[in-house]
């Protein structure tokens, strides 16, 4: 089996809660614990338990990044697990999954022609040309980024959240200056990804040239699980989002203005992609509430469902009252 | 001693190149090995060669972002290494610098006022209200950040090169929602910061609103070393740039519209700001090659210097040839 599912689960032991890399067949019913998996097959072949434990915990961490940086050796053992199921190494039901990938870095695109030109109406201006000669991109924290059922925070400065429905790209093999034909070597798979918005001080913000910052930076969320590349037909899958669970957005990434091999290749031109790299779409055309002129409210549940991907669902928080704001300043030269 | 510097220096043993940190008193002379410091404390301690060895990795590893991760238990390790000088411990003489700080995040500021009016002028523009409301920064590739004495590459998508003199604040302690009176309890200290830019490209690509991207993530340099807040009179620290050992910008700290207390409290504001961060004070007025109307040549040494934390040197390499680039698209309903 190549085709694949990664995901992490939380388990809670004595030192606390920690992450566990699992991952699954795409029609398998139960994650396998991949650390689990690999410790079993080095006893079956002679390791004391716990030099198993000691070589599996360093093949196999609980970050994926970390884990994806130790190349080829991981990939196979995480292939290994799945196909040879040991019933020891499977995950408890009901575990609770976490974000799958936790980002080394977080880049996000604006491949989709059809949210662009909408969002650019909305603003009474027309596309930049810059748009149709390369895929147009900018870093967030990837700090941020949280996973399924996790409650987005509403920042204390805004009063405008959306939602956005993008499809994300994970990074396996790190590369600089890769070309189309080389770049789906690197990528591990897809998953869903919210590009949670908060528009108010996004537009502000953005008027000094410099791109979105505090409007995009509080939380966004990826998830259920990555699915690899080789079980999809990634050009044309289905993209949704429900908001408190009617349908406001439909689409698909057969809309995308650059393929998913162009955005890599250019994600990593003259600059080094990093293993556990995660890449955004950007939104897909209608995708978020500001093209659909609506707003999320507190509480509100927003569920995305990209074909093969499973369902990212979040509900977002209540506002933070209090925080601290910025004293303005006056201008050089201003009698104010 | 609280007093510090912070550098990291090359080490090659038989498992190849690796990087160890190192300390020194402001006025020192010579470099400290933290973990050889580390380790031998242990054995006068009664420790065991090989525990003493196996204690000291978990605790000093080769990245400083890694080792703030841990904590004070750290910072206290770093400032006995520092105080109790072993000569066992001291790093050679002649040991490669690394870039001081492996950043797990960086981001940028336009703290400097004189700088975007001065880039504003230059577009023919004044500058955006929001630049004097709230301190506007973007995120760049961390994993492009590369440290004293290295080579800048020149990629194949440019011909325009630019160096930018910065301040560098590098945070020791995670933390959220911070305000400017507990900020600076999360910096370890500054570093000069040189954010190397390609301006055509930077030109082009800032028109889609999403700010730089391919014209900042090539690689910007930091180092020589960090020097801890409380060694620095921060709020006036002299800034100077060298081309080719000619000067070519001269500012101060005292020029920054917002504090570095300040910066620092507004990175946090609503997300989360990670152990480990570089972030950049953005340009000082007058300190870069597209305030001046000039531009780098191929092979031009810049040399930065602020007060107090020695010179960072860095050499323009030769333009990339080849590369790919991705094919312009036409517009949806056009008829090209």
């Amino acid at each position: 089996v190549a085709k694949l599912r990664y995901a992490r689960v939380e388990h809670v032991g004595p030192d606390g809660a920690e992450a566990r890399i699992v991952v699954a067949a795409p029609q398998a019913q139960r994650w396998v614990d991949v650390r689990a998996a690999e410790r079993l097959r080095l006893e079956r072949g002679g390791a004391t338990p716990r030099a198993a434990r000691t070589l599996s915990e360093a093949l196999v961490p609980g970050s994926l990044a970390l884990a994806l940086e130790r190349g080829a050796e991981f990939l196979e053992v995480a292939q290994r697990a799945a196909a040879d199921v040991d019933g020891d190494a499977l995950a408890p039901p009901d575990a609770r999954l976490l974000r799958p990938i936790d980002p080394t870095a977080y880049r996000d695109f604006m491949a989709f022609e059809e949210h662009f030109v909408n969002a650019s109406r909305r603003l009474g201006r027309t596309p930049a040309d810059v748009l149709y000669m390369l895929p147009v991109s900018y870093f967030g924290n990837a700090h941020a980024i949280v996973g399924p059922e996790d409650e987005i925070p509403w920042p204390h400065y805004t009063e405008s959240m959306d939602y956005e429905l993008e499809l994300g790209i994970v990074i396996a093999r790190p590369g600089r200056d890769l070309t189309p034909e080389t770049a789906l070597d690197h990528v591990l798979g897809l998953v869903n990804f919210n590009d949670f918005s908060a528009r108010d001080i996004q537009a502000l913000e953005m008027t000094a040239g410099l791109g979105p910052s505090k409007g995009k930076h509080f939380g966004s969320a990826v998830g259920p699980w990555i699915t690899t590349l080789d079980a999809l037909d990634a050009d044309d899958l289905a993209m949704t989002a429900r908001v408190n669970g009617e349908t406001w957005s439909q689409g698909s990434t057969s809309t995308l203005l650059w393929s998913i091999a162009e955005l890599v290749a250019w994600a990593s031109a003259g600059e080094p992609l990093a293993a556990g790299t995660l890449l955004g779409s950007g939104t897909v055309g209608g995708g978020c509430g500001l093209e659909l002129g609506r707003a999320l409210q507190a509480g509100d549940v927003v569920e995305l469902e990209i074909e093969g991907l499973g369902v990212l669902r979040n509900r977002l928080g209540t506002p933070a009252s209090g925080g601290w704001r910025p004293q303005p300043r006056t201008r050089i030269g201003s009698t104010d």
